[in-house]
């Protein structure tokens, strides 16, 4: 029998999402799992995993039909199909789980491949969405951190070791914000939806102005878009920052690939409105001559709630 | 008859290079024409460059048995075969030069294949030199300007439009030296020879130590070499800037496509005993805990030489 299918599982810090999907990116069933209700116990979790997988293929009535699994997780390792040391997963804290050798294990032997979270969003939109049929583009995630991932003549890059693609943790400011990751001045810690909330801290203190972000406790990146909605100048401030860091560390990023588009995704891209301009501006300002004007700004176009499925997913067709 | 050798040709400012190359990197014969004596006219350069490879074949004794020929020009674009808007060489301002079509038809249709020098240099040290063997390495050239190559899995990255790798005009510092290219703060304003002249420059007006330096007219990246040499301490600590601004953006390179090693070339590189430690003190203190030192600081190892016309060559066989 012909093994048209794939499943697409994405691995975050509290749910694991499973879904069963065609070549066409439609999902044919779905599920959730808990990840973070088995400790330290990653055999637990890996089985828990391989029964859910199980179950909602034999909900789409594909059983034996399946070409491979492909897993999108924090910390993924494609070249050696492990999770290493992920912190925000207390079953990869400290360790590196062999992740994709032990569920295909379970399943099997149905082939898994593993990457991380951006990567897998890059392959679903050059698969399914907004990036298709594009062979040289940039995906950026600006979700609680900035991730991302590099498609080159069409194929993702990996790099020497499996960790490529790290561009949230380029430096756009030297001697920076101080970053989880130890280092200084990272990119996300300006525009990630943590950065956004941290400069409207910042802001909050040193400038006088005032702001509906003065009524709110502890503000978040939602809230500075609220504001910047009602036109509050302070919010709209912090967006332009934000867009502007975001644009200079774009055009480095053209100079080094030069990609048809970057293409943005995740819960802060959500806030376009007030972000497009800047970034169009500073990365304008910022690119040589040639690239002026021509590299794409676009926005992924995968329904929110299915693109990490379909991403993760995608992987799987390489199989 | 199997056709198993290559012509390389390096197009320089007032010279090219020309030379017969075997599948071991051998430079079976060799010659050299101006470059800079037929104005704006560039199909006199190319009929006069026609001659020079056809000599050049035949005194190798190898008339018949070329596979094709490869060009490292400044501008060179590998995928339009053309040398687009090159402002040091006469017949290239302003306009685009369809070099590989027009080389091609001189030399009675042996293909010709184009990219720009530091993409040449980059496929000639994986092909012969230190990377070979390598599949994920970043070459950065040294020279006047900087440059740099990008090999991503054994290839080299051209991106969407064949100008990728433009790593010497990424932003070393935000708002910082007017350079040519029209943008501020580029890697090259500071890491070239030119930089660090410029450095020498900049340093002898605002600092007051006693330099050897003081004594020379207009101060060039050699002069600085030869009195770090001999102890000069502003002239170590030039060097000690240039390598870490270099090892500061060689972070932000190693998160792009996490490459095995940077190789480094180029007259500047020759000043190697006085930019090793700091570069690498800089790379490291600015890289993820993943990289941190893992990725390796090689030179190039090939002749200075033949380096330009093996690295051009070495395009050819892909042909």
């Amino acid at each position: 029998m012909e093994k048209s299918y794939v499943v697409g599982v994405d691995v975050g810090g509290q749910t694991t999402k499973i879904g069963v999907v065609d070549k066409k990116g439609k999902i044919l069933s779905q599920t959730v799992i808990r990840s973070d209700i088995f400790g330290s116990d990653e055999t637990k979790y890996l089985q828990a995993l391989a029964d859910a997988i199980n179950n909602v293929i034999a909900e789409a009535g594909k059983a034996g039909q399946i070409r491979g699994v492909g897993v999108g997780a924090p910390n993924g390792n494609y070249y050696q199909g492990t999770v290493y040391n992920a912190p925000n997963l207390a079953w990869a804290v400290g360790k590196t789980v062999e992740f994709a050798k032990i569920l295909s294990g379970n399943l099997g032997g149905i082939p898994v491949s593993l990457t991380n979270d951006a990567n897998a969003a890059a392959i679903g939109e050059m698969t399914y969405g907004a990036a298709k049929g594009m062979k040289n583009f940039i995906m950026i995630t600006l979700g609680t951190g900035v991730g991302s991932g590099i498609i080159v003549d069409g194929k993702l890059v990996y790099g020497h070791d499996g960790f490529a693609g790290e561009l949230g943790h380029t430096t756009a400011i030297r001697g920076g914000r101080q970053c989880n990751c130890g280092l200084k001045g990272c990119l996300e810690t300006y525009c990630s939806a943590i950065g956004v909330a941290r400069t409207a801290k910042e802001w909050l203190e040193t400038r006088s102005e005032p702001s509906l972000l003065r009524n709110i406790e502890n503000v978040s990146s939602k809230d500075v878009y609220d504001a910047a909605k009602m036109g509050d100048k302070l919010a709209l401030d912090i967006f332009d920052y934000t867009g502007t860091i975001l644009g200079q560390s774009f055009a480095n990023f053209v100079a080094f690939s030069a990609p048809e588009a970057i293409v943005l995704f995740g819960g802060l891209a959500r806030s376009k409105e007030f972000l497009t301009e800047p970034i169009l501006k500073a990365m304008n300002d910022n690119l040589l001559p040639a690239w002026k004007n021509k590299v794409k700004l676009i926005y992924s176009s995968l329904k929110e709630s299915d693109a990490a499925i379909l991403g993760a997913s995608a992987l799987a067709w390489e199989l």
